[in-house]
């Protein structure tokens, strides 16, 4: 039995990597070693580790090393206390092998824990290319990394490039994918929103169709961040469709857009929007299957709508280079733009589904990669 | 004027940037930002910040990050002190930029503290290729870093391969051979070893000719650390000639080598043998230029006695792919084998001195590239 | 010029020592080293560094060592990072002393990062009595102090008995009275509330009388810290008259207390709280001394509110045995206990002042005593 | 079952809880949680994790905390460090009480970790007196303590005057005494301490009489700890008694006295002493009773050989103010002092036995104790 330590340090994170960890649990030749950490553990950040025990999983251990300040210091100290305490885990758990997922700040104290006690890493969605911290963050990881277990054709095209060796590289799609696929198949939106997850703002109407926004803040502009949710915030008030809006992730900056957000709300008090915190992945799913568009700068736009099928106004740098379908319009932070953006969208007759990000089984060929793979620590440029 | 701030954490880490230091300090558009860290603070580890003082360099800050127990868990925790501990640093200092230096595995520390804090990252001597976790860091630093300084064409080709934005890649050779070439043109071995430095062992009689030695644990291997620091005094005890032999600087495993070395001295009180703990850089590199040949895994048998012309046999993979000159013979952890090898350098008539590092301005070099280069910290891989 | 290094962690520290802070600064003898750290910083409990800044406090060192969690874990890592990160500090500003305020959880850091260096500690405002984690945590500052400058007869007495020298304790009242005895002076309401400090809830109708409500959560009790919050929103919704409500500082169990107060808002909508996250030192006295009774568990009641001769309801055990004067009646977590004593108080005509924390020099106070005491880091319990 | 969770930092903390570690494994009413950390795990201080693993005892945790470099920073960095560390550990072993050893820097970790997370905190062996960090930090662990199991009649009035509740005040005598009474049973030095030692310098004929010497530096005099440690070799020297002599164990300052020692064994080669750099608890206490004296400055000297009746000179003020017996003479760092109280040792006639200490069953005291008493985490000082 190969022991498979998966760190998930975050909400997002989770989706990505739910399928596989059920595969990796029921797989014969592998056991499962699951380290909650960082903002997943906390309740500010939408308490992801409720919904993973809610899902089964049992968990290893917890790791609380979030610094306070949402600022790029604390970022940075949260991830060297990232390294401190994964490096104890990592002691203790003895794990064959440690999976760290995608690009966040925090993953690299994973990678830099597994790694420096020569435990094989791998790497979950290398190869991809967005605009800020989290680009150097990927690729780091990825040159840290044994195995690369990518999501995309294009991804695994550029892992190869970086002179990983070609034996260690799959493409497996994302998992994320394979809870897409079952929304796909019974996408009917079976429960009330503001019913089951509360939130604030207006009840709006939602049952003739509305707009879902989720906008990060890009950590290298942090200081524009209030700026940046300012107008998206103005194109959905002045389209005045009704619109549920989800709350950033912990970032650099998430002060900024919460701020703008606050902000807005207080002054502006716009009629046509409801906020949530967080929702259960498949609930998430499912409203965004049953919405009009997807607006702001979310991966899950560039991923799980591509495969759904969800129009998908994305504005801004965070996706940057990643391999897109034709789903997604991309933007700038234009009121008008933004505006005219959606519009474009919603009129759209053509939006098709692709399959650039896997077809729905990417949970169980990793569980498959990672059981069938010699691993190892050991590991050279191939050129 | 940019303020450029360099981070120092390991002796043999001073001796690679030495002359940059001095160029960046004398640059009319430059501000020298001094950091002594880890291991370079030492005693343990041979004071390098005496050395450091000695020279005239104002230290800006210190900062004390080493764990103890010197296996690859307080390796990982180091790492993930460093990280928080420089985190502060750079937010008090508020540099332009930073260097960070090679790839010894708490570099990552300096690339992680600054690139999180937006701060532009230089990285020093990156793609060189090696065959530990030290592969893995210097590669990792590159995807962190935004500008790149390289010591060799053929690394420079390495980093352009990774992806890297070629306006930002500079061939500057490595300070290392600055001093290199001031000896070079005054080779005289103008002090008395054991007279000026103690050390340990027999006083030997140097004066007809001596081999040095320095050989440092391969951390991935470290348990082995011990048995291959004893073939090597195996060889050089039954070669019978005089011998320096230099302690190794920190790494997990250097107990294994270390406690090699004192067995090998209590039981076997090799005659031929002294041992020392350090030497300032121009002494070292005096003596090695009167030296028969160097002996051991050191990358300065890579680099500076490549210019130097000095005879190598290097052993083992420590120094893997690194670009060689014809001076070097490399061998494997075997005690007939390093004995041959040895012979075989001592005899040779055709060592030639080489410029594959650099041909002796590379300080200065450096600092033009930091004064003229248009530093930023956004980047994208280039396909 | 003796160098005084003091350590502020938390907004209501700030209060604790500004008079003392100026008094340093002008003294001949003395140089202040004011070191703003922990939840000072941080805008989510209410930026206490804006109003540092504002008075003109020149910061020589800023801080970042809060982890999130809001947990008796965080609270423990928060204490431990704040050693090491207070370490630095004083290694680099080489104070002839470190001063510590009090007795929140992180003031530890303070006492035990200036002892093992050797530099003589300074406790403000020991020997007191509470009941939960304060009441360790200040008498093992006291422990590891050199001198005590305590605030009433009565803690003078405790610090003795418990073997302290005798010539290294000094009653300097408290610094919160000098900003009293101001107020005291000149006790105008010359700002309207809302309209200065924003808040949220309804706009309450004030100027015909007010109460003002602090209730921090209890820490070893921070389960029950909704339910003890509930209580008092009840009490003060019952009463229906007018009331300030102040929300609580950084504390393991603030997300009870806040929780409490969300939940409360958002249910019962009570059309006579409104809500203030901060207000200015000086405003808030100003607020008090024009009320009709403070309500709750701050220590503001006990301290301030005695000079000021401000009728005080003290709820629940956390001010314990700390000396009160005659304005302060104790009642327990119930609501209808809560409203009789508040009533009982607010119909009282007997209240007066008292100078049991001092009669408005303590600031003075205590930059004399730090000049004139001959300052060690030797001592023996007195036993 | 109570769960109770000792947490051992250091070598000469072992021998004062041994038999208490043992009592509590087989008490039917407790269960041990032994968690090692700090220099108990390190090499370079004696491996008290072998002796501890060799004992028998299942480790359920180990923390590696010790940062490098041997000054008092390093001591307060080594300590916030560990709170970090140990907060993790009781978060998940969830002990019903935690117990800290004694007095040495990293303790208060220890009491921090479990006091802030509401943990009831025993410790033992409070209320002596000494004279440097290790005053204040022991008096400071007993006022984070809510139970105290103290070892002897003098301790116990102490702790009672400081404020505690009697009820919670035990005298247990020391665990260490326990191990004295096993060898005092059967004293006969049953081994060659070279042969099963090894260690270094001269191979000394002690089969007719011999010293031993145990000086460890003073922790805030650390920069004469050089000095103090080359008298008492003088001294020896000079005596030229053959002599056992360990080294010191962590501590600021260990290198002054380390450099001390080997400056000595270097220049002055003295041919009475060998240099041991530890032993199994049960051999040194055979040695020590076999032994003419026991000169330095080691608590050994106060406790286990007072009980044993073994002559000790101690040195200088480390022991301070602790209850001693008659076997002791106390004296100061000069060389001819030193000796005049060896030569008076040793012909004296009159040592005796005492119990102050204990009489052989503390460990089954401290296990019974621990089961019977209630543990809580609340209390207010008594007065």
């Amino acid at each position: 039995m190969k022991k498979i330590c998966v760190v998930v340090t975050a909400r997002p994170s989770y989706s990505r990597i739910k399928t596989a960890l059920t595969a990796i649990q029921k797989h014969p030749k592998l056991e499962l070693q699951l380290v909650i950490a960082g903002s997943a553990l906390l309740g500010r950040y939408g308490n992801a580790i409720d919904f993973i025990e809610k899902d089964g999983f049992e968990i290893a251990e917890k790791v609380f090393m979030v610094l306070e300040g949402e600022n790029p210091t604390s970022m940075a100290k949260t991830t060297g206390l990232g390294v401190m305490e994964l490096a104890n885990v990592f002691y203790k758990l003895q794990p064959d092998a440690v999976v760290t997922i995608a690009d966040r700040f925090e993953t690299i104290a994973t990678s830099i824990a597994a790694s420096y006690q020569n435990i094989p890493l791998i790497h979950i969605q290398g190869g991809e290319v967005t605009g800020n911290i989290d680009e150097k963050v990927r690729h780091a990881n990825t040159k840290l990394a044994d195995l690369h277990l990518v999501a995309s054709e294009d991804a695994k095209e550029r892992v190869l490039k970086m002179g990983e060796n070609p034996e260690m590289v799959f493409n497996t799609g994302c998992p994320s994918i394979d809870l897409a696929k079952e929304i796909k198949e019974n996408p009917k939106l079976d429960f009330n929103p503001i019913e089951k997850y509360g939130g604030v703002g207006e009840v709006i109407d939602w049952k003739n169709g509305y707009l879902v926004v989720m906008q990060h803040p890009v950590t290298t502009e942090y200081t524009s961040a209030r700026q940046d949710v300012l107008k998206t915030l103005e194109a959905i008030h002045e389209l005045n469709i009704p619109t549920f809006w989800f709350w950033p992730n912990v970032d650099a900056g998430s002060d900024g857009t919460s701020n703008g957000i606050r902000y807005f709300r207080e002054t502006v008090k716009p009629k046509n929007i409801h906020f949530f915190k967080n929702m259960e992945p498949n609930d998430f799913l499912r409203l965004l299957v049953n919405s009009k568009c997807l607006v702001g700068n979310s991966s899950v736009g560039i991923r799980e709508c591509s495969y759904l099928g969800v129009p998908v106004v994305n504005i801004g740098t965070r996706q940057n280079r990643r391999q897109r379908g034709s789903n997604v319009l991309d933007t700038i932070y234009d009121k008008n733009e933004i505006i005219k953006a959606i519009e474009n969208r919603i009129s759209s007759k053509s939006i098709v589904s692709s399959t650039i990000y896997g077809d729905g089984n990417s949970g169980e060929m990793i569980a498959d990669v990672l059981a069938e793979t010699n691993l190892t620590f050991h590991k050279t440029i191939m050129y």
